[in-house]
C-alpha cells in the first residue's frame, strides 16, 4: 500500500501558534523523514513565511481569498501566499465555507500559481460539485464526525466510501482526503482502504502534549 | 420547436414592489394565456402571498435559506415559502450568492417541499459543479453580460453553448435558463437553438412601459 | 406604571409559519384589547401582507436589507415592506447580523419611510454604539440568556441596567426593550422596572400550547 | 503643529506583495528617520512577521477576526497577530465591513493584548457608534473619496470636520485619522486643521515609483 498524504491544519489554537507552531513542524519533518511518508502543515497565515523557510516541508494556507488585486483590505492572495512559501491552500474548510463562484475561482487563482487546492466537503453531492470543479483534492469532512471525537473510518465508513465513488466518477484524478475524526493510525489504515490518499486532521496532533507521537502513530501502518 | 419557460426576476425594482408588481403579473398571466408559453415571476417575499392568490401563474421565490426551524430570524424557509404559494425559487442569484453547502442544502430542502430550484451561475466550471447537484433548473448568468445591455445570444453564444454542454454531460435531465441579456423574441429563440429550455431575465420586462408588450416580443417566435 | 410594548419575534419557527402565524395574531389581538397593551407581531416576510391586512396590530419585519433599488434579487428593502403593510423592523437580530454600516443605512432606510428601527444588541458597548446610531428601539439580548431558559430579569439584572444606562446617556431618547430570557409577567415587570420600555421575545409565545394564555400573563402586572 | 501618524495600507497590491513590500518598509523606516514623523505600515498578513523583524517600524494588521480559538480555520487572532510581531490592525476597512458586534469583539481582543485598533467608518452616524467602542483610532473614509483621485481635504473639508466633532464628543480621546483621499503633504496639512491626528493611506505610496519621494511630500509640512 503507498504511503498516505498526511495535511496537519494547524486552526487558531494557542498551541500551534507563533514559536510553538515550529514544534510541529519539527514533528512533521522529523516523522515524515524517519517513515517517507508526506506530511504537510498548514499554519496561520503569520507564520507560513518562518516556518516555509526554516522547514522543507509542504506548506499551506487555511484558506484563500479570490480578490481583484489591489483594492482588497484584509483578503489573501494566492499570489501572496506564493511569494510567502506556500504550496497550496485548504479551500472552503468548514469553518470559511465559501461561495460556489469563490470556490471555483480560488481553484483557478491557486492553479495560475500552479500551487494545490484542497477543496473540503460535507457530504456526497457537494463532493460531486467540489469534484466538478477539478481540484487537486477533496477532503471530506461529515459534519456527524467534525470534532465528535468519534473515527470517520470506524463510526460509519459508508459516508466516505459513498463521497469517494462520487469524487471518482465525477474526477477520477482527484486525489481524496479524509477530513474529520481521525485519530490513529488505524483510522488512517481504514481511510486508505477506503479509497482515500490521505488524511485531513487537526486537534489530535496540535493538542497533542508528544505531537510526534502522534504523527508516528498516524504512519505506522505504512 | 417546443415553447420556452420563461421566469421574471421583480428583484428590488420600485417599478415591481407591491401593487405594481400586480400590473407585471397581469401582463404575465395575459401573455401567457394567450401563447400557450409558460411565464412565472419572482416578486418580492411580502408579494408571493397576494400574487400567487390573485394569479395562476407560477410563482418563484427571489432566494431561500436553509436554516434551522426555529432559532432563525430574518431567513426565509422553504417551508414558509410553500405555505405563501411559491413552487419554487431561485438559488445562489448573482446578487445573492450562498455557499456551495448552502446550495445544496436549499436544493434539498426545497425538494422535500416539492417545489422548484432554479440554480444560477456565472461560467462552465460553476455550471459543472451547480449540475452535480441535481437542481431542476440551472440559470447561466455570464457576468460579461449581466446588465450590459449586450444580449446574450448576440455577444458570445459560445459561452451559453459550451456551459449547456458541461450541464448536459453532467446532469442530462437538468433544464438550462439563459440568465442574462435577453431582451427580444430573438433571443430567446436563440438561447433555444443553443440548447436552452428558457430565459431568467428582470430589467427589460420590469422596467418596461407596457410589460405586456415586451412579453408578447419575447414569446413571438414560439 | 405605563404600559410595556411586547414584541412577538415569529422567527421560522413552523409554529408560527403561514396559517399557524394568524393565530398568534389573533392572541395577539385579543390580548392587547382585552388589556390596553400594545402587542406587536414580526411574522416571516410572506406573512406580512395577510397577517397586516387582517389584524389591526404593529406589523414588524424581523429584518431589513439597505441595498440599492433594482439591483438586487432576493433582498428586503424598506419601500417594500411599507407597501406590505409593516410599520417597522428589526435591525441586526443576534441570528441576522449586520455590518455597522448596513445597520446605520437600514436605520436610515426605515426613517426615511416613517417606520420603526428596532436594533439588537449583545452587550454594554455595543448598546452604546446604537444608541449612537439613534434608533427608535434598541433590544438588549445578553448572549448568555439567548434560549437559555433563564430569566433575563431573575439571572442577572446587572446585564440589563448597565445597558439602559449607557443607551440613556448616549440617546436619551431611545426606548428600550429587553430582548433574552422573557418567559412571565413577572419577567416584563422586572425588566420595566430595571428601565426598559417593554419586552423582545419569541419562543414562549410562539411555542406555547395557547399563546393568549402566555400573553395574558406577560401583561398580568399593568 | 504636532506631527501627524501616516498609515500605509499595503491592500493586495502587487506592489506591495513579499519582497516589494520591504522596498515600501525601506521607505517609511527612512522618511521617519528623517522627519520624526511616525509612519507606520500594514502589509498582507504573511509579510507581518517578515517586516516586522527587519524594521523598527509600527506593524500593522489589515484585519483582525473575533473567533473562538482553536476551531477556527482561516481566521486571524489578536494572539498570532500579537506573536507575529503586529503592533494593532485595522478594523471594518470600508472593503473587510464586520457586524457591529464583531467589531466591538475585535476591539476588545486587540485590547487584552495591548494592541491598537483602528477602526474605519464611512459617516458621521458610524463614526458616532464606532467612538461609542472606544477604539484608539478612529479612520474616516468617506465613500464618495475612496479611490475617487479626488482630495478628502479639498473636495469637502465638511464631511472630516463634521465627523471629527461627533467622534470628539463621544469619545475625546480617539485619536483620529483621515481615511481616503489623501495625496500630498497639502492633503495631510488640510486633515490637521480639520482636526484629524493623522492619515490612513493606500495607492498614492504603494503605487508610486518612488514611494519615498511620495513620503516625503507628505510629511514635508511638518
Amino acid at each position: 500500500m503507498t504511503a498516505p498524504f498526511i495535511l496537519v491544519n494547524y486552526k487558531t489554537y494557542l498551541e500551534s501558534t507563533g514559536q510553538r507552531g515550529h514544534r510541529i513542524a519539527t514533528a512533521a519533518r522529523d516523522v515524515a523523514a524517519e517513515s517517507g511518508v508526506t506530511i504537510g502543515v498548514a499554519p496561520a497565515y503569520m507564520d507560513i513565511h518562518p516556518i516555509s523557510r526554516h522547514f522543507e516541508i509542504p506548506v499551506y494556507a487555511q484558506h484563500v481569498d479570490w480578490v481583484l488585486p489591489g483594492a482588497s483590505t484584509g483578503h489573501v492572495t494566492a499570489e501572496a501566499l506564493h511569494q510567502a512559501g506556500a504550496i497550496g491552500s485548504l479551500v472552503n474548510h468548514s469553518e470559511r465555507r465559501l461561495t460556489l463562484a469563490d470556490i471555483e475561482a480560488s481553484i483557478r487563482a491557486l492553479r495560475e500559481k500552479k500551487m494545490v487546492a484542497v477543496v473540503c466537503t460535507n457530504n456526497e453531492p457537494v463532493s460531486a460539485a467540489a469534484a466538478a470543479l477539478n481540484p487537486d483534492y477533496i477532503a471530506i469532512e461529515p459534519p456527524e464526525l467534525i470534532g465528535s471525537g468519534v473515527s470517520v473510518s470506524k463510526a460509519n465508513p459508508d459516508i466516505i466510501s459513498r463521497s469517494v465513488e462520487v469524487v471518482r466518477r465525477v474526477y477520477p484524478a482527484a486525489k481524496i482526503l479524509a477530513g474529520a475524526g481521525i485519530q490513529s493510525g488505524e483510522c488512517v489504515k481504514i481511510a486508505r482502504d477506503l479509497g482515500c490518499d490521505g488524511v485531513l486532521l487537526a486537534s489530535s496532533v496540535i493538542k497533542a502534549k508528544n505531537p510526534a507521537l502522534v504523527l508516528r502513530d498516524l504512519v505506522s501502518p505504512f
